[in-house]
């Protein structure tokens, strides 16, 4: 039972790392990546800070996070990393320069053995599967590990109860998954049609969603279709960027279920009114039978994320650019 | 004497504000406000990040504040807002919301009376100047009021000496702005000449020049001269972003004086080596005389944006779209 195992490994390294939490003062969370593995850790700021008194959270990108070098970081903070192949240069960095101050630190990775934990005090290894795939273990994904430690760290702190609600609904998110998949499939196609020579497409979205959107601006649309774009801001659209907008400008509108979404709302009233070229996804329309109703604004970016990536995969096709082109990445000094 | 009242007034009412800060436990600062409001605050947040280790600060969208509506926001909690017309509906409304919190609130507005300042326990009056006039009041502008507000805090409550450098520094503030417009005169023409039939330009920075380039970006480039951008952090841009570089994108990097500068610095190498359409503006350019050694990392980015402001300006007669054009904005309902 290879994948058994694979789920065990993870929720043991976790449990190590939440009784880590019990024995140590805790007054900060610093969330340290890059980019996309950066994007990942928004909805956790966004559950501590909505949650937590005593705790407050920052997400820094890692060189970011080195140079700024926060005056806060210091023996009673956790500093929690994430690089897919544990090889991101700036990310080990920023792990032994948190290390060097005295804070505890997790590193996320995809693999097994890498520089990043090394250079850690904790490793979780994540599940994985590639663009619009399912996930045979999405309950030990990147964005489910980041919540069981935070709700983990809040639920061992402040005796938070959403983390046993995070257990059981994280049972059920590879039906979830399949379920909006099949869902998705023929829009995403349709999509991907319809747009496919658009030479700019914005995203946006508020709260716990807003890292989705910026997942699918820089990775998806800029990195790996070469296509402009922005994820902006549900709330400071009206203050600058909405100005952009006609009818020929495409935007991607995520709508999630948390304390923000009237900001997305709002959002979606005036593209409606003057743009045409919307992709709205809704997280009203997912079936999320299992998922707690408690946990569901917190959860709904993990699906829309997942569906995003499916249309991703559709846009990549009828562009006949591959998710995998790359001019730059790995391939030049940088 | 009216000028000089405008700044003694101004001055008096950060005096005040500063007492009051002695009087009550302070161990967190939200910085709240829209748009370009919004970016003049990234600069103090960057100092209490680096200066601080007892007071965490935040930058929140104005409705994101309300609806995120942070566990740690209470009475030990300052609550800084900014309205330049103190009539932004969110901004007064966020500021509702803190005070009702029990947050000790600032308001910080151009006009003297508005709904902001009747929201908030204190309010200072800043000076302003239209993009690329000189501000006969540079000292009490509103990026130099934040950050008297932010060092004042951390004079008041850690003895941190910055807050009477930034005084003396201040001082010359205005013959530093008057020989940057002298030096970039001609280059902003050239400049406005050559970019002129663009549809994209990227902004990039880090550190405590982020949200320079976030405010060209969203209100001088897509805002008022509908040109789509996106501000990309320097550090960010490695990890998916700089795949959509190539000789025919123009992109617009500012290299500041703090502690960051080595992530603008790799961004510069980048881009010239793969782009071709570069504005760099680099501060180790500007004449700063006046401005303490220690204060030139955290001031760097007042003279970058005007600077900046010096180029909007040729940007909008060489496209004939007025700064002041819009197609929404105090124009239809949203």
């Amino acid at each position: 039972m290879m994948q058994t195992n694979v789920v065990t490994k993870a929720e043991t390294q976790v449990e190590h790392i939440l009784e880590a939490f019990k024995e140590r003062a805790l007054d900060r969370v610093f969330f340290v990546a890059c980019g996309g593995s950066s994007a990942l850790m928004y909805p956790s700021k966004y559950f501590i800070d909505r949650e937590s008194s005593s705790i407050t959270a920052e997400v820094y990108s890692s060189n970011e996070f080195i140079h700024r070098s926060p005056g806060t970081l210091g023996p009673s903070s956790l500093v929690i990393l994430c690089s897919h192949k544990g090889k991101t240069p700036e990310t080990t960095q920023a792990a032994a320069f948190a290390k060097g101050k005295g804070a505890l630190t997790v590193a996320l990775m995809y693999v097994g053995e890498a520089p990043l934990s090394e250079e850690s005090d904790f490793t979780v290894n994540y599940s994985w599967a590639p663009a619009g795939q399912l996930d045979p273990h999405p309950e030990i994904m990147n964005y489910a590990i980041l919540y069981r430690l935070s709700m983990g760290l809040l639920y061992v702190k402040e005796g938070n109860t959403k983390y046993q609600k995070l257990l059981g609904s994280l049972e059920h998110l590879d039906t979830v998954f399949a379920k909006a998949k099949a869902q998705y499939a023929e829009a995403a196609k349709t999509y991907a049609a319809q747009y496919k020579d658009e030479k700019v497409i914005y995203t946006m979205a508020s709260g716990a969603n807003y890292g989705v959107a910026y997942s699918f601006a820089i990775c998806i649309l800029m990195e790996m279709q070469w296509i402009h774009s922005q994820a902006i801001h549900a709330g400071e659209f009206f203050h600058g960027p909405f100005e952009i907008l006609d009818k020929d400008v495409p935007f991607v509108l995520l709508m999630g279920l948390d304390e923000t979404r009237p900001l997305e709302e709002r959002a979606l009233t005036f593209l409606k009114q003057y743009g045409e070229k919307l992709l709205v996804l809704d997280a009203e329309h997912f079936d999320l039978t299992g998922i707690d109703e408690e946990l569901r604004g917190y959860l709904a970016p993990l699906v829309l994320n997942f569906v995003l990536r499916v249309y991703a995969v559709e846009l990549a096709e009828a562009r006949k650019h591959p998710l995998e082109t790359r001019r730059y990445m790995f391939k030049v000094p940088y």
